[in-house]
């Protein structure tokens, strides 16, 4: 069975999609968006960072507008979250996870589709990973929050680290699938952990006062 | 008399610039900007949705940077409210009322827009929904607001029905001027009508805590 | 010594890469933000102004994915804002300071391409204030906050008043770099005067009720 790089971007992305949906419809219930509201914001969750990504490297009209199967998966989840939201509660941080998967495989069809578009390696994995977190910090700007990516997580590293994998993979000259696969589990496995061991990264001693309340990082 | 498409869409531009940069100026003077502010801020929420959507499409650079008159358009109507801001004040909901006229015709000009280059009937819809909310989310998000699409109101429903219409019409070969008209009155109709009368969509039950400072939506 | 317009474009937008730098990542530390995040604000306030101008002029792949200069100017002022943070608090409004070189060079480069671009003069004024404006709002809309740009401030007008100096002096055929310089100057001095003088551009004067949490403009 021979899959080919186009039909790995596209399922790759789909995955991506699905699983930022759910995170955006996730984010959105719980704010208590109403159901027009709940799948904008699985939409735009889900598209953003590869329309981000496909914009920036010129590819236009981005994949997101003219395959259908990106509209429907972005609205299927969100649909299900919306109707079935008391079971997507029940999960333990359905957002974090899904927003965990959704990092990995965009970070991984991001880095991919840069590379196949001739951009350098460095810049294909902060593509990768600008696409990658395009999606979440997109809909958590809309919910007016700082978004999860500059929280003290690793979010971005843990990404990044993924893109680095494929990249390295791609400069000598392995097979594409493979790699993905290695990339997107680096990332996903790194995050997870991250998540439940609550590693966190070192932030800058200041003097400025801990009590002023924008300074409280929400969830 | 004939309309040809291209001045049709100038003109549904313009009068979609002039709402949006109201809409934009308006809640600007609320939240107490200075005059260079809310004349960012009526440009930015008057011409983002039809950026957005030029960018996307690849029609570029956007009308909105080389037609001067969308410049002047929005800057008229950012000094008229920022001068007669207590004229405007005695409106009830002047920014709600500009943002639907803007919600109309922007849905109409990208709805049009995107067919005119092709872009399959669905997401020619989604389209001139993106770029009709597309200003008035930028508006909020600069203000670190939720936007209005996101609210407990018929809104984006409001621009994917008159959407429907005009691709409907498309679709039937139906001449475009007319069914501009029909969606476009469809649009404002619906909006008009959910504002007045308070029509919601439902909203998922979750077991979220309600007293939750950041789940207070703001007007 | 000649300096051609493209190599003066990359130093201007070097310089303003590296002061914008410094600003997100100042911003970053002072909300306690960790490494990632700081460096992610780092990167995305200092590119962030001309990657919106290359993808509004069609400059695609933007000059900051292809040059990796961009990128390590944007990293390693992020790493010296970071690890000297207390160094740099000692600073007086570090934030205001770099935002407001950053602003400047960026505004200059913004000019200067979009004419070389064949954008119109009063256009290629307002692509280069946006350019100039673009880093700083994205970093404020990433920390939740209301643009500085639409505060009671002089700081849009100082960059367009530099814009219409750059703008002026290719209508007259002078040489770019002179004018370049005489723009900056004078926007920056605007700018510095205006922090240092707390000058402010009137707001109209609204019923709404002061006491409006939201409507509260925190630094």
């Amino acid at each position: 069975m021979t899959i080919s790089i186009n039909h790995l971007l596209i399922i790759l992305d789909l995955i991506g999609v699905f699983a930022f949906a759910i995170s955006g419809a996730s984010a959105g219930v719980e704010r208590r968006l109403d159901l027009f509201g709940v799948l904008v914001l699985s939409f735009v969750a889900a598209t953003f960072g590869g329309l981000l990504r496909d914009v920036l490297i010129g590819d236009i009209p981005p994949a997101a507008l003219t395959n259908l199967a990106y509209l429907w998966a972005a609205l299927g989840a969100g649909l299900a979250v919306f109707f079935w939201s008391s079971w997507v509660a029940k999960l333990k941080n359905p957002v974090l996870f899904f927003d965990a998967v959704g990092l990995s495989f965009f970070m991984v069809a991001g880095t991919q589709k840069a590379l196949s578009f001739g951009i350098t390696p460095v810049m294909a994995a902060i593509l990768g990973v600008l696409t990658g977190i395009g999606g979440g910090v997109m809909r958590d700007v809309l919910l007016a929050q700082i978004p999860t990516v500059l929280r003290a997580e690793v979010y971005a590293l843990a990404a990044l680290a993924g893109a680095a994998v494929i990249v390295g993979g791609d400069a000598l000259n392995l097979p594409p699938a493979p790699c993905a696969l290695a990339g997107a589990a680096v990332c996903l496995i790194l995050r997870l952990l991250a998540i439940r061991r609550g590693w966190k990264l070192p932030s800058a001693r200041t003097k400025s006062d801990p009590e002023h309340p924008t300074n409280r990082i929400e969830n």
